[in-house]
């Protein structure tokens, strides 16, 4: 069977999905992008709900995704992509149940702002192999565009909760790591097999009400003039280290 | 003195500096944002050609800086910025003359096209007092307006410096430590005082043509699915470890 012609109808309603309350009123989101797509359909294929595939590109839509599959020209690509440069292949997932949170470290996200970031985080979180990701409600949504782009697929595999963070630490018994800039160094310190790990906002750092909730505190040392470093790859530099021992 | 208001000329002007061929001709380039002009302006005052600031925010302009000085509407810095949301200073300087390479450990990009990480990979750099870096010519502009953005205020300190690396390279006397998927890992290497970090760029990695001249190929084991870490974040991990041992 040959696939269909996107309709008008369906463009407008992937755009509408660019809008955190439309995502969660449909519990559906947005991946962009050949690598990104294509893991999800290897990795959830049963939450796939729609791939638009340019014509070009409907080599790559495997057999199980031809039913679901309409095509596209680049002027519809264009309209319907949240990015500047669309790409061959869109697809729209409904989310995944949350992923339940599995023994082993955790990073904790405190109103982390900017999708680049956060998306950074899920795809280190992948690559150490980190248990999930708690975050607070302020946090940006994880399914985000911008995000699910940033992560490379790894959105696929990393759980993300959004909960009051203050409740979480005071039930959790794991100690918490927070990351500011008067803590010992994090060089220096001999990490368990589990804990969580606490970044803070871009801007303010971690929340004054989360302070007491911290077990230990964490700096990554300086050497230049710079007033701080980017809140990924602090992470990234955090994660590393933790691994290393765990 | 009051400060003009700025001319639909300026304007046009500043918008063509988004372009690197302008940027190249006239030897300027664009800081937007209140934290990087004001960096900006304390670190490289002499630099500075014209400040452009909202009427509210005259009052952050330090004295040396107010003869250089035009007032600027909410509308005009949109017409003017090259963000979605501009802000409330925007500034022109000239392009510092190339910093001379100091003694330390260098970091060399290899096609690097993303301006977000290299922005994050320039205030790496100063946040561990790297002595300077080197790039491949078909590596991003440093002077790229989100690159500036990125780097928080570290471009004015880190000198940047576009050159063939395979001869740089070759005339250098410095150990090469390239990062690739197949080396051994980070953290058992015995890192000395001085040498080079050679990053690939985000989706081809280092070019073969540069892989005679790798002392030392190291890789950041990896405990996941995910295919690889984003350029930045592992830049930021390999520096750290480095600078533990130098």
């Amino acid at each position: 069977m040959t696939p269909e012609n996107i309709s008008k109808a369906k463009i407008k309603w992937m755009r509408s999905l660019q809008l955190k309350k439309n995502r969660e009123s449909e519990g559906l989101f947005v991946a962009e992008g050949e690598k990104i797509v294509l893991e999800g359909l290897s990795e959830c294929p049963d939450d796939l709900l729609m791939l638009v595939a340019h014509r070009d590109a409907q080599s790559l839509v495997p057999a199980f995704a031809i039913e679901r599959t309409v095509i596209a020209t680049t002027t519809e690509l264009e309209q319907l992509s949240s990015l500047r440069t669309p790409n061959r292949l869109v697809a729209v997932f409904r989310k995944p149940a949350a992923l339940s949170l599995k023994k082993g470290w955790l990073v904790a996200l405190d109103g982390i702002q900017d999708p680049g970031n956060m998306g950074t985080i899920i795809r280190l979180a992948d690559w150490f192999g980190v248990a999930g990701i708690v975050c607070s409600v302020n946090t940006v949504d994880c399914f985000n565009p911008k995000v699910i782009q940033a992560s490379m697929g790894s959105s696929f595999r990393i759980g993300v909760h959004y909960t009051d963070l203050k409740s979480f630490f005071a039930e959790s018994r794991l100690p918490v790591y927070g990351a500011l800039l008067n803590g010992v160094s994090y060089s220096g310190v001999d990490y368990p097999e589990e804990g969580i790990l606490l970044m803070g906002n871009e801007g303010s750092g971690v929340s004054d009400v989360l302070l007491p909730f911290i077990t230990d505190k964490v700096t990554i040392p300086g050497y230049g003039k710079a007033e701080s470093l980017n809140v990924a790859t602090a992470t990234a530099i955090l994660l590393a280290e933790m691994r290393r021992h765990g």
